[in-house]
């Protein structure tokens, strides 16, 4: 038998189950990882050579060697995986012990394992992790919900592997019941849109401007070092310059643009739906990941119609820089979008969610870090309760800065036929959004006009149904 | 006892249900209803004065007052009155008495409802039906998917009461299982997209060219005897000359610009995601929905950023016949999205779906009749199985003829800031569309980059992975 000496223990020793363990193990914390693959755990063990850290391939065996309360994370794909890893682990544990999903496990899934897990006497809560890879080895943003007690346990150890801001370290305890997995669902749709409105931004150097890939990739450089300064941009510009060894091109010219997901966007956008949230960036994101696999039909499509956008006619430095601030703009759109749906769910599901503490742990180790994450910060640290993002007069200023620039960017690449859908749903969101008034009441007198839906009118209670033409009239 | 001599038995007497009844009795079919509300059996027997129809408050009553085997529709609010109407029902039935579900049930409820009615030996059939109030009273245009022995007992009736478009009825089999509760929701998410589409048009008119409403009126009247010609357009021209009796202005200035919902649009967006089937414009339409309903929101961020857009500069005959070249592309977008994907829903569910038919029974009676559907039901009848209707040739002309107005029109709003979410959203859905190359290899790079999610090459097999940058390489 095993001695009981590891503090931690993971199962799926996948990339990002690995560096946790070995990112643990550094910060003195020894920690036990299992896999059903032999190749998995030797993977491990070779790679935290000298650190306190044990692979296994056996369940019961790495169960045995944990110290009790016994902390279990998992990070097996979402869905069905994690039920039969949770049925498989069950009869290993004793009551008292502590469970965790670190995977993005869809949140109703998780509220329901919550219930039931909480019924048997376990301990469970439900974290989302972000920061891929690196993150995970050097310091992720985690985002728990439910067991806040359970939580407490193992708060050592997550805020010695969390990234760090200012030393303040991108963990904190969420809310009740699913909403850390919530949270980090929204943060992986605000990440969609994100990277959509880059790829966009890329569709119009290449097709519009006609840049190649070092002017691109010195583009990217030099935003990198400025206010658009995140992760994602940077990862943008090292994508500019990889080349394969021997290779005298871009790696990124011979990848198919043919984009695929594992579902978090899409949930976001659909239980945006359900709480009657507009995210329509983060929606567009999702449509165009769709529309991006439909390749032959858009080659079909390309012949019939013609795929060769016209030029930009604008001067270059002129549209750069316009495009700097059609980008800038577009995050601040998104995460808005996002913030909003957060603020809304919080309502409607009770998660009392802390905005101010959730931007600040998303300021570092997660995917989408950017320096404009210290304005959202500031913004809710200021007003607690601040209704919507592009209410908060900062905020304002510099949306109203960069306003110009993208107007002129979507009315050019509108003109010029070159595909910028995520851009043209930011401009058209926050246009809508600024409207006091919106041609929303033609809708309410249609829909009372064929189904007698009854309308609302101003100044007035009650709701009134009018026969907007008599009865039979119509030919 | 009461004789059993009535064909069809209707439960819920609100206004879709007493008019498709009276529909039913003006062909010569004696026909029953209950509701549980005396005065909605009132005024149907009241409506029904000399036609062969008898009202109940008495369900049991209503049921043994039919002939055998019994065929009665619920048209009820969708969701668990459906399933109360159902549980009430079933004692007073024998097996082979016919149901149908004549509301808007969600297709996964119908997919429910048919195993356990057929497992009890009963037929069930979900069928859509859309034409409003008048549509009902006047010929509807209907879509029985399900149990076919049954719908073919009852086509008789079905025929009699549809709409007549050159005339055939507009009426037909859809498909097995849930697939007519399924068109049907499709058939509404297109008409989300439309109406939002009409909304944006109005708000170009009347914000961008300060149009009166007299004027405005006089545009959709003229538009709606061109090929714009149909019946949302119809319903907007009357809205734009109705007064309340006395008024010196139209109720339409009266009523709120928050726009209410009952879910079928919502439920398309939802469920294309979940096919992986782009339809932007609809998504957008329901996002705005949402947006409708921020107005306290929309009255700050007015004052915040301002909400008076400036004029368009353009002259205004220019900018008509732009506008109507906007409208019809959209709307063919729109079309073309919902389309694609019943087409997709075909494939993943085996709906086997006739698009050809399905066109034709759009022509007449719905909510989205139109002119443009003759041209949607030449090319499936054409083509059967047209992948995209983007690809018919004489859509490509429709499409080709109509984007230089489309582009001027949403260039235009855009720098002028007037709120065009839909017209936006249609346009760059068709620049993405033509596209034979996305930049969404950047998105798979991005993924690879952060996640190790792989990507794919062009013309070779498998997926990779790489070390974009050597870990740890970040500061």
């Amino acid at each position: 038998m095993t001695e009981s000496k590891y503090n931690f223990g993971m199962i799926g020793l996948g990339t990002m189950g690995r560096n946790l363990l070995l990112n643990m193990a550094d910060h003195g914390f020894p920690v036990a990882g299992y896999d059903i693959n032999p190749d998995q755990v030797a993977g491990f063990e070779k790679e935290g050579e000298g650190k306190p850290v044990k692979g296994f391939t056996d369940l019961k065996a790495m169960t045995q060697s944990l110290t009790k309360p016994r902390a279990i994370m998992m990070l097996v794909p979402a869905g069905k995986p994690v039920d039969s890893v949770i049925e498989n682990l069950l009869p290993l544990l004793e009551p008292g012990d502590i469970i965790i999903d670190g995977g993005n496990s869809h949140f109703t899934d998780t509220i329901i394992r919550d219930k039931a897990l909480d019924t048997k006497g376990f301990h469970f809560f439900g974290m989302g992790i972000s920061g891929g890879e690196e993150g995970a080895r050097k310091g992720p943003s985690m985002m728990p919900g439910g067991d806040q007690g359970a939580y407490l346990t193992l708060k050592p150890i997550f805020d010695a592997i969390a990234a760090k801001v200012d030393g303040v370290p991108c963990v904190t305890y969420i809310g009740p019941g699913a909403s850390g997995h919530f949270v980090k669902m929204v943060h992986n749709g605000i990440e969609y849109g994100l990277m959509q409105l880059i790829a966009e931004t890329y569709e119009i150097l290449r097709k519009g401007l006609k840049l190649d890939n070092e002017e691109i990739y010195q583009l990217f450089k030099q935003w990198n070092e400025g206010r658009l300064q995140s992760f994602l941009i940077e990862v943008t510009r090292d994508i500019f310059s990889y080349k394969e060894a021997g290779s005298d091109h871009l790696l990124l010219d011979d990848i198919k643009d043919q984009a695929k997901s594992k579902g978090t966007g899409k949930w976001t956008s659909q239980i945006a739906m359900d709480l009657e949230v507009p995210i329509p960036t983060i929606d567009m994101a999702v449509a165009m990941r769709d529309l991006s696999k439909y390749k032959t039909l858009r080659k079909k499509a390309a012949n019939l119609y013609g795929d060769q956008p016209s030029l930009l006619e604008v001067d270059k430095d002129t549209l750069l820089e316009s495009l700097e601030q059609a980008l800038y703009f577009s995050m601040i759109m998104t995460y808005a979008q996002g913030l909003d749906l957060l603020y809304r769910s919080s309502i409607s599901y009770g998660y009392n969610l802390n905005l101010a503490d959730i931007s600040k742990i998303w300021r570092g180790g997660c995917i989408i870090r950017a320096a404009f994450l210290r304005e959202i910060y500031t913004a809710y640290e200021k007003a607690p309760s601040l209704e919507h993002l592009l209410l908060d007069e900062s905020v304002v200023s510099l949306v109203n800065e960069s306003v110009p620039g993208m107007r002129s960017i979507v009315a050019s690449a509108i003109t010029a036929g070159i595909g910028i859908p995520a851009f043209a749903a930011s401009l058209t969101y926050f246009d809508a959004f600024r409207s006091e008034n919106m041609p929303s009441n033609l809708i309410q007198a249609q829909r009372d006009y064929f189904g007698a839906h009854t309308y609302e009118l101003i100044g007035k209670d009650g709701v009134f149904h009018t026969h907007w033409t008599p009865l039979p009239s119509k030919p």
